[in-house]
């Protein structure tokens, strides 16, 4: 990862080796650049690729309007870029973004990828992610039968317990060097650290922006 | 997350309800459903969508060669289809695939976006996965100031000590309730863990695999 300061972002994309279609357009997929979730797609023609690249915010080109669109211009919802790519064809764009207000729908929710079968899904990002959606709305909405709401309502001295239990599971078969025993427990320990997360109202994101900040 | 029967992804995606451009093509985003990895950008039209749902494998429509085309139909990099999610304006997809070889570029790469600055570049998915990528290449390139280097240097009675520390430091956190203590702590205890699955050669992969098993 390259810091993002505006000369490394430049140097990164050039924008006239990028492969625009016949309506001089090319598909930006914008990502979470924590958790790796889509958060939407939108296109971009040369001017506003350069214009993303000048401001480090995401400019689009509306099809439907025929403008320039700066995403979050009226709700707020900017997107700050991290990082750009482009696909080994040169014809898509894949935007990492820190997007502000952590909505980057018009609908209010977080992903314009929101719905499964008509139902609000999980985000469309890693597995750790997705799971603590679901711890959290366990948290918020309790189901009787839910092993993660009987953990919840022990909280921190049956939780954290857990997270002693299930780190000496870890050493004990990193130990014993089994690759099925190994991932199970690893597995074990962090879901069990999520639903402390989730119990203390600490986001993953906020983890996953220790972890970014030391890379730099 | 729904199962991957065929039913439901039927229902999931009315195929007649996604608005195809001028040219009758959708583009389709393709990701890894376990760490949220963006793999690839390709286009399907109506038909090649049907194929994709009918045998949970992905068909694209090619545009340069004016023909169906089922990826890893010659590499065997096919992808099995794990979730199908359209987004708010019905007129792009989201393919939560399983990557059959972990790889899905014709170079040979894991991702169509693996380059930054014309450097091959940590996965486009979530931090966990870029930083373990980040391990895996210390633990195959050493470099001799590397804290990293030095952890897997002195093996699992270095590492797994670490992670003895780390966990009491997590709960201790928790205690204390400090929500910047908390996600520093989290991340010094993930990050020591990465290096023991590096150093025993699991990948993490494998750990998000079994929290998706348990959540089916």
């Amino acid at each position: 990862m390259y810091s993002k300061d505006s000369h490394s972002l430049h140097y990164a994309i050039p924008v006239e080796k990028i492969r625009y279609d016949e309506r001089g357009l090319v598909p930006a997929i914008v990502q979470d650049y924590l958790d790796g979730t889509v958060l939407m797609m939108a296109w971009m023609n040369q001017e506003s690729l350069q214009r993303t690249l000048e401001t480090q915010e995401t400019w689009f080109w509306s099809r439907s309007r025929q403008e320039f669109w700066h995403k979050g211009a009226t709700s707020g919802h900017i997107q700050k870029v991290q990082s750009i790519r482009y696909d080994c064809d040169s014809d898509a764009l894949l935007i990492g973004v820190e997007q502000v207000g952590d909505i980057a729908c018009h609908t209010g929710e977080r992903s314009c990828f929101h719905q499964i079968e008509g139902k609000i899904a999980a985000p469309p990002g890693d597995t750790l992610s997705q799971l603590f959606q679901v711890i959290c709305d366990r948290r918020d909405n309790p189901i009787e039968s839910s092993y993660t709401c009987k953990l919840l309502a022990g909280g921190d001295n049956k939780i954290l317990k857990k997270i002693g239990e299930e780190s000496a599971e870890v050493v004990m078969a990193f130990k014993d060097d089994e690759p099925e025993a190994i991932a199970g427990e690893v597995a074990d320990l962090l879901y069990h650290t999520l639903v402390a997360l989730a119990h203390h109202q600490v986001d993953l994101k906020s983890v996953y922006r220790k972890l970014q900040e030391r890379r730099r």
